[in-house]
Order: C-alpha cells, then structure tokens, then sequence
C-alpha cells in the first residue's frame, strides 16, 4: 500500500509513474516539523536496521552516519563522505516497525540515520516542498517491490552489455584501441567493449571526433565490431564555448543553455575550459540534446556512458574572479600561513560549490527554476534525454547506456557505474554493498571501475576485485591517467585473467536470466541477506556477501594475501569454485560459519539447497555464446527456468524466452 | 646471528647501540646491484610473508604494496599511500626463507614488497651509502630479540602513563581544561592526564604559555595534579622567527638553526608562521634545545608530545615565491582550466617538499650535511634532545614522552603516537595491524588517537575504538579542531565510557607488567598470531587478531552495527567479556571459528589455555589504583607474575618488583 503525502509546492520530478493514493495531513511514521524547512523524526529502537539510499556510502544497513542527497563529482569515497554522485532518497525501516519511505525531493537533502543520537532518525531539508511517499507492506521485499512498480520498469541493456569491457582514461588513438583488442584476443581473454574516454573527442567537445587520430571513424567502429568488440565513447554533460562548434552555436541559437539571473549565459569550467550546460531540464533542448547523440549513432556506436552531470563543475567565471582577488590579497599581507590555508580553501571550494549552483536557472514549462532547488535531477534527464532519444532513432532496439550522476526515474532510461572509485580493498566491499540499495532504488544495470580508479592498483588486488564483477551487470575495468596501468597484460600470468573473466561468460545465461527477471518482475537481483533468512540472528548482520537471483550467495575475498575468507552460510549450500582448469570444485556445506580457501584465480559461488544454476561453454564474446547447449551446476534434481532472447529487442514477454532446464 | 655489512659511506645514524661483527662482500640473502645507486633485489615464494616496516602503512604482512621511509606529515593514512611519519627500515622475511634485514639508511629508501611483481621484494636507495644488518636465526620471534638487542632498550615511560588521557585540538583555556577533568570526575570516568595542543603557547612559540590564558601556570598544572590529573603539552619543531623571543634570538645567536646553504638561515611556514628549525643533528644544539623543556618541568610537567618534527613544512619562503610567480601567470591566461590545476597542484606541492628539504643542512661534527640526506632522523633527534635533557635534569625519574615522527634508535628515548588519523572504522583495524609492526622495530608505548583525529566520529566508533584502546600503552582519546567533538560527554549513556575506560584500569596490572617485560627482554608486547602458532594455517593468515603479551589474544570488533565478530581461536582459550555491570562474562572455547557477540559497552578479550592474568579493582587514577589486593581471572591452577614499581624510579632489575599469584 503506497500512500503520498503532499507537503507545500512539490517540483515534479517524475520519478513516480503510477497512479498513488493521495491522503492528507501527515503519516503516523514520525513527527513533523515545519518551523524551519522540513524536517521528519522517528525513533530508532536497538534492534531496527536502515536500508536503502542507492549509490550512498557505507553499509548496506545505512544506521549510524549521516548522508546527504547532494550529487557531487567527488572522486574520494572515504568513509567520511556523505554525498556521492547519487540522489536516492528511498529508505526501508525494519526491525521494531516495517515502512519504506521516499522522500521525492529535488534538492539538498540531509538523512541522519543515528549520528546524531544513535537512537534517532532524522531527514531534513531546507523548503517543505516535496512528495513523501510511504510504502507499507508485509516484508521489505514486499515494500520494495511496490515501490519499484511505483517508479516504473529498470532499464534493460542489450545483451552484449553483460560482457567484459575494458577501459582506461588515456586511451587516444586507435593504436592505443587495437592494441587493448590485440592483447585481449591473443590471451584469449574475453572481450565485449572498450569504452572511450574524453580523449576521442576533438578538443572534449561532445559529438565531435578527433580527425587526425580517427580519420574514419565508422571505419574504426566497423573494424573493431568485426574483432567482436563494441566502442562506448563517453559524453559529458559542458558544451565548449566555442565559435564555429555547431552544438554550441545551436545551443546559443535555441536558448538551450543554462541561463544566470540576468539572462547571460552561466559558464563554468570542466575538461574542455568553459562549458555551458544545456539546459536538460527544458523538455525541447532535451530532445535536442538527446538528438546529437546521432552523430556517433550513426557511425555505429550502441552504446554510450554519461560523466560530469551532477553537473560537476571545476570552477565558474565568477568564483574563479572572487579567488584571484583573494589571492592578490594575500600576495600583499605576504609573510603568514593563515592566508596560505584561506587561499587554498577557497581555490578548493571552487568546484562543485553550491554559491555555482544558485547562480543558474533552468526553464522548465516557462518557468525559471533555479539549478540548486533541482540540482539532483541533472544526471538524471541529461540520460533521459539519450534514452528519449534512442527510442525516437531506432524504435525497438536496446541501446547501452549509463550515467555518474542519478536520481530515482533515472533507472528507466540508463543503469550507472559507481563513479571514481581508488584501487583499495575496502572499495571491493564498497562496491558490493552498494549494489542491493542500488537495486532497491530502481537501478539495475551497475558496476564499479574494477581494479580500481584512481591509485596504482596491484595485480592480487584486480583479480580479486574481478572475481566480485564476474556477477555485476556492468562488469568493467577502467583506471584513471597517470595511474599504474591495469589491463591484464601488465600483470605477470595472464592465464589468470582469462580464467576470472571466462568465469562471467560461462554464468552469462544465469545472470542474464537473474536480470531479466528481477527487471520484469521489480526484484532485486542483488539482496542483503536479511531479507532472505529474516530469521537469522548471524544472517541479518551480514553486511560482506549477498543473494544473488533466487539461486545464488556470493561472498568474495576483499582483503590482500589472504587464501580465502570465512564465510556464513544461512542454510545447506553447494560451495562451487571455478578452477583455473575450467572444472568445477563442489562441496556441500551444512549452515554455520565456514573458512573456504579461494586462490588468486578462482572463482567462489554458492548455491542455494535444492537450486541449480545453467552453465555455458567458455567463450570470448556474447555473440559467440553457445545458449542452446547449457549444463547445470548445483543439486541434485533441481531445475532451472532460463530466460534468453536476440539481445536487442524489446520483446521481453514473449514466453518463447523462456527454457527450463534440469 | 647479526652481521653487518656496509656499504660505501654510511651516515651513523646510532640505531644500533651494540658491537655487530662487519663481514665484508654481500649477503647471501639475495642479489645486489649497484649501478644506479642501492638495489637489494630477493624472488617471493608463495608461502612467503614480510613482517616490519614498524609505522607503516597497511597490513601486518606488508607484502603486496610499496612502501617508502620518508617521514611525511600526512593526515590522510588511505590505503594507497606509501609513506607515514616513520622510518622504520627492519623487515623480516618467513617462509621459504627466515631472515631479518635493518636497512639502516636515513634517507628516503623503497621498499617494493610484491608490488611491481608479485614474486619478487625490492629494496632501493639513491645513494649505496649504508649499513646492513642481516639478523638470522631460528624463528622470527628470536631475530626480532636479536635485533631488538642490538638496538638497545625500549623507553619506558612513567606508570601514570598506563592511564587514559583526553585530548583535543582547540582546548585553549584553563576553563576548557577544567571542564575536561570535571566531567569525568562528576561521571567516573577514569582520567590521569589532559593534553594540551598547541593553543596552550604564546603564539604557537615552543617554551611558551599564554600567560592571559594561564595567568599562574605552576599552579594550574598543580590544581590539576590535585584532581590526579597530569597535563601533557605539545612541543613542535619549528621555532617561531621573532625578535623579542628568546628560544629564537639565543638560536640565531649560537648557530643553532638549520642554514641554508649560502649560510643564512632556512626559513619554514608552520603554525607560528616563518619558522626556523633547530639543528638536533648538532649535538650541542639538541642539548641547547633540549635544555628549553627545562621552562615546563619547572612548573610541575611531566610529560610531553613532540609534533611536526618530520619536519612539517608548510611551505618555504623559496616556495611560496615560485607559486606566486606561477599564479600572477596563470591570472594572464586566464579562460583555461589547465592553469588551474597547475596552480592547485603547485600549491599542494608546497608543503612537505623535497626540493625544500635539500634547501638546508645540519652541522654534524662540523660538516655540513644536506636534510635530504639525513631527513628521516629529524624527529628521532628532536625526541632525542628532550629525552637526553630529561636524564639531565632529574636523573633516575621517568618522562611521559612521544613523539609523531621517529626512526629506530628513537625508541630508546620515547613513544609515539600514529598520528592524524581519521574517524573512519577501518583505521581501528589499521591501529591494531600496527602494533606488532612497531614493536618488532623498538617502539613499545604506542597507541592512536582513539575515535580518530580527523573527520566526525559517532559514538560507536568511539566507543569500539576505546574498547581496542583499553589494550595499548598509550590510551588517549584525540581529535582535531573543526570536527565533531568526542569526549565521553558529547555522547547518551556516559556510563558506558566509564565502564570500558574503567576496564583499562582494571588492567593496568596486567598491562604494565606486559610492558615491562616485553621492554626488559627485548620482546614484543603485541605478536602477530603467526609468530606463535606458526604451524598453523589459519593463525598465520589472521590480520584481525593480536596476542597481547604471553597469556592474552584480543579481537576487537571494528565494524559498524555489528552485535560481534567472528573470531578465530588457534587454542583453547577462554572467551572474556567485561560486562557494563562491573562483572565478567567466561567461556572456555576450543580451537576453531567462533561468533561472539560483544554490545558496544563491553569489552572482549581472550585467555589461553592454562593462562590467567591478573585484575584490580575499579579507580579512577592510576595512583588510587589498588595493585596490592588482585583478583585473577583465567584457567584454574594457573598463576601469573605481576610487576611492580613505584612508576617513576629506573631500578626495573630489583626482583622486589615481581610476585607471584594465582
């Protein structure tokens, strides 16, 4: 039972589809307080749990922090972070009282959730406009489920998308590509995408191609198709300012670009130099927007990821002003250090500062909107606007698709990546924990850069990593420049490598099914294990493995020179390591704590009493998948429903898709 | 058996204090080369594992990362970072091989241990000028008291030390300390000493008081005194540059500042602004500066923190100009963003440089050595005057003294603290993985800033961390201007701050004669497990676990809302748990995983087989504490040897000092 709660003059952000309930006044969850803003307050009792808030920091139970819906291009994910590039203001109480609550607001917003007093929870935010949706059901699954039927259905990618792709910021030319495609096909080691970083742009403009380093382009895009691998390039949300650049021209043209107050243009600083934004919140310079997406479409691309569109700003006209006159006063006072730290404090603070984000508005039906009462739904419609797009260009056909920035709605149009991880170890668990809130949230299709971002990263340290991406939708290996080059084959025994990456392909069957299904039946396809065994004391705790489908746990080893990890099993499971050898290594284990040894190049999985899982042969793309001749792994006398389709339709009802397989 | 070999022309640094035979040629231990500079190059088995490296960075098994000795003033212990405070230059290799290696180098030295390959360690230097120390033996526990001999007796500080301290940056006035001691005295919460950060000086000048603040200083330390309270100032490296002040004028006057190499003096920002630094490598100025501690002792102080002695530069006179050059350019050229992270990043280059550190010299024995050269012996030095003048001053009593950066041979003088850590859980397991590091390098009283100095804690993580705290020496509760505050008081429940650091009390019989004894016998107070269990498998992979002296095993739990942790028993031990009640809750376990639960008001920890150790009643300060009438907790029949002194005198051989009970 979903019921809104109207509160003041709401922005509509579309993040809800469906029809709801409207009901007066306020819900019984907690106290309300208007006197300064908006402000909600509920107890916390010892036993209550805190799920949800998507792509936030931290746990999976979110207690004991506190957390800001402020999406920021913040490439540090410290412990210490209270925003990331992520709006998603659905929470899930359990424990002493059982409620989802989504807090449909645009802007700043502030959950504490036991920080303050560990025996209280507290959503703030400055103006008592939003929606309050509260969702009441009979388990959190329950809850879940009618919120995400509530948001509409997950984007689902083309098939292909479930394959490896490899990336790296610095990658230039096409040499560079051939030879990240050369190396992967010589090894043998699978190889769907690689994925274009800015520098395949002339000068970071989007929609545009260096010329000199891609003569011909749809050549290139052919050429590499043919090798059975797909190009993504990026697209980031700044135009350039520049004369004679078409999309820039147009945008002036049009009044498509974010405006100031006084109706000048707001610029603001990101990889090309000064940028305007396009203004993706006006519904004509969306389609607009969405429609240069057709340049590269038309050369072949299927595929693209959206960066920079919190937006992230590095700095704008007017802060950069204000910090050099601070700066020449400081160059006066000379001798002291206090000047020092003002100075690089306030050269800090000019990215991403919220004195940038007032100083633009969009125009949303007419009226003027200013950017920070909305400034969370950019990532989102800037996605929107490719997704609007791809329907319009070739209606039917699944395009790839994911964004930095989000806010819930966005999960129709494009799944995410995690944004700029480091290559540490506690960013492996990181990364596992964000993907049940994820899920709850609506968003479906999602990774981390494996191997890590930023930081020179070890080789111990990617196949680990690479051993949990082996069961991410988006499974990706990307790094930033200047770091320690990552791509397998600058790591001694390459074998290994192929043997993990191989390991994903032959569970493509399994995790595409264990998508589709959680997609077409707004599941999750990644849960805590507190929903699954509410019963269990240790199980409830858990917070470093995950169910995965209705089959599966996972629990992969995150820490450096260990030989495996302990582990809880919540029930009699089937322990299964992929040996490098291509064979299996199965055992049951009854219930209770366990030590399993998992090596550098194997694979750990366990599958659930009762329950078996398809298996395909090895194979080094999607397309050269063999789906008609699976074998299955896990109990005796279990079966298992798979579901497959072509990859790039739209289909998904068609019951032919669906095989059940013993 | 140790020998040393020396390479080309070594700086003496005084690490080791003993008689070692020189053997000529190189080592069997691996290969050297030395056609660019130091290489030590040795291949890694699987089965290897490398202990050492004392203060730094990641795991108690160091293999897998890079590690420089480079003594840095670096608030931010991320997992990527590869230098800390300290130099610590010992590793020792188990496995396939078993030998302990002292690079005894005090310039900046790497040490690749599995990072570039993961089957090869490599240790590098610019310059082939060192001692090495190869320390062989029949396990690791006997090279580590080989080595341990060899560099003389660890510091032992004051009794009064063993009890907890509250600290943090911002206490200013005699109010602010006031408030301090009278919390915890109004809520039981046991306190012996108060620190004082560097707000307590005159302009942050060394040998200073605020004298509006602290009208009557030698009363109010006594005023403390009288509460059982021992205030603790800081001390920093840099002497402020002012006419009119006299640690500076008498500095400048003797020749006892660093000078660059034209003979004027070098000139570093820190918090007093331009600073100069004492040459503590000059034998006469350390005993000048020392002498200094002498205006604090005189009015009642007993102990004291050495800080910024890496030495923490914020920026040199050289180099804000060159910044300024940079920036007045990069206001020309204006639109473009590149210029802005030029100027940023040659900002954030301006502290800590080593283009400054090879700006000035030290006058040893009359010669002129450049600081990069000897850099990491700054801090080792600076605690070393203060410990030399202390001896001095009041022969034959005690100090509380540490220190924030450090090389082996500082241990005989002082402690240290971790440093500027953050208030994220995983620096709880970073303290623990650095205890048995420390100890193998000489440093026995150690300890961190509990509840973490950087960033806003939550009471859990403080209390968590306190109840990690309660085992190791130096137990002191700091945090940084501008974050949350942390003492017990910010908090619900104070009661349950007074139980856990009550705990500690409750230890202090135990605890101190650990101590004494790992400083007596050149053995370590914290071991890794595997140096005790080494034939067993799981032991030697724990990195979570520590064995506290010869009767204990601690397993602190170090992740948010957990009701516990699984522990691994490599023995039949006896599960403890100090209860808020005042009781204790046991259990003998055998061998194997367990999951104990621990709230966040108790403390866990563990007794072997046959063990017991002893425990005092309650008190609030360690003079009130009753160490005549101990009760035992452990196995039955078994006995310990408790000892004892009057906490300040150095007669530690007197047998007088131990006695036995049941």
């Amino acid at each position: 039972m979903i019921s809104k709660y109207i509160f003041g003059h709401p922005f509509d952000t579309e993040a809800v589809v469906e029809a709801v309930e409207i009901k007066s006044g306020c819900p019984e969850t907690g106290t309300f307080d208007f006197s300064d803003g908006f402000c909600f307050t509920c107890p916390l009792e010892k036993e209550d749990r805190v799920y949800g808030l998507g792509g936030a920091n931290r746990g999976i139970n979110k207690r004991g922090y506190v957390y800001e819906s402020d999406c920021s291009d913040n490439p540090n994910h410290h412990e210490d972070v209270r925003s990331l590039y992520a709006a998603h203001n659905f929470i899930l109480l359990t424990g002493s009282r059982l409620v989802g609550l989504f807090f449909d607001y645009p802007s700043f917003m502030r959950f504490d959730i036991g920080y303050t007093r560990q025996d209280m929870l507290q959503v703030t935010c400055k103006e008592a406009n939003l929606n309050l949706y509260v969702i009441e059901g009979d388990s959190p699954l329950d809850i879940i489920r009618q919120f995400r039927h509530s948001i509409g259905r997950s984007y689902i990618p083309p098939k292909f998308a479930f394959g490896f792709g490899q990336s790296r910021w610095g990658y230039k030319t096409r040499e560079d590509f051939r030879t990240v495609v050369k190396k992967h096909r010589e090894h043998h080691v699978p190889l769907d995408m690689v994925y274009m970083d800015i520098d395949y742009m002339q000068d970071y403009m989007d929609f545009t191609v260096n010329e000199e380093n891609f003569p011909d382009f749809a050549g290139f895009v052919q050429e590499m198709k043919d090798e059975g691998v797909r190009m993504i390039p990026i697209i980031d949300a700044g135009v350039k300012i520049k004369e004679g650049y078409s999309v820039y021209e147009e945008g002036v043209e049009k009044g498509y670009f974010c405006q100031k107050e006084d109706g000048e243009l707001f610029s603001a600083a990101v990889w090309p130099g000064y940028t305007h934004f396009p203004d993706v919140l006006n519904k004509e310079a969306r389609a607009w927007f969405g429609d240069h997406y057709r340049f590269l479409v038309d050369q072949g691309i299927e595929g693209f990821w959206n960066d920079m569109n919190e937006p992230s700003i590095f700095y704008s006209e007017e802060g950069m002003k204000e910090a050099m006159e601070l700066v020449a006063q400081i160059e006066e006072k000379g001798q002291e250090n206090v000047p020092f730290f003002q100075m690089m404090g306030k050269l800090q603070s000019l990215s991403n500062s919220h004195e940038d984000y007032a100083r633009f508005y969009h125009n949303v039906d007419g009226a003027m909107i200013r950017h920070d009462k909305v400034h969370n739904l950019f990532g989102y419609n800037m996605t929107r606007a490719a997704g609007e797009a791809f329907a319009r260009m070739v209606p039917g056909k699944r395009f790839l698709l994911f964004s930095r920035s989000s806010y819930i709605g966005m999960h129709r149009y494009g799944g995410i990546w995690t944004g700029d991880n480091k290559s540490w170890w506690s960013h492996i668990l990181l990364n596992l924990k964000m993907l049940p809130s994820l899920n709850m949230c609506g968003f479906l299709y999602v990774g981390a850069d494996l191997g890590g971002f930023g930081c020179d990263t070890t080789r111990d340290l990617v196949l680990r990593w690479l051993a949990l991406g082996v069961f991410t939708p988006l499974m990706r290996n990307h790094s930033a420049l200047g770091t320690r080059e990552q791509e397998f084959y600058q790591f001694e025994d390459p074998q290994d490598f192929a043997h993990v990456i191989g390991v994903r392909y032959r569970l493509i069957p399994y995790l595409y099914t264990a998508y589709m299904k959680a997609a077409l039946t707004d599941d999750m396809m990644f849960k805590p294990l507190a929903f699954v065994y509410p019963e269990d004391e240790m199980a409830v705790r858990i917070e470093d493995q995950l169910m995965l489908g209705d089959e599966c746990m996972i629990a992969p080893v995150y820490t450096q020179n260990a030989d495996g990890r302990v582990v809880y099993l919540p029930e009699r499971m089937m322990f299964v390591k992929f040996l490098p050898d291509g064979s299996l290594y199965t055992e049951i284990m009854e219930k209770g704590l366990h030590y399993v040894e998992v090596a550098l190049n194997e694979v750990p999985l366990f599958i659930r009493e009762n329950c078996c899982i398809p298996l395909a042969d090895a194979a080094e793309t999607v397309e050269t998948l063999d789906t008609k001749h699976l074998s299955t792994v896990g109990f005796d006398g279990a079966s298992f429903t798979v579901y497959d389709d072509d990859g790039f339709g739209m289909e998904y009802e068609d019951p032919g898709h669906y095989t059940t397989i013993k």
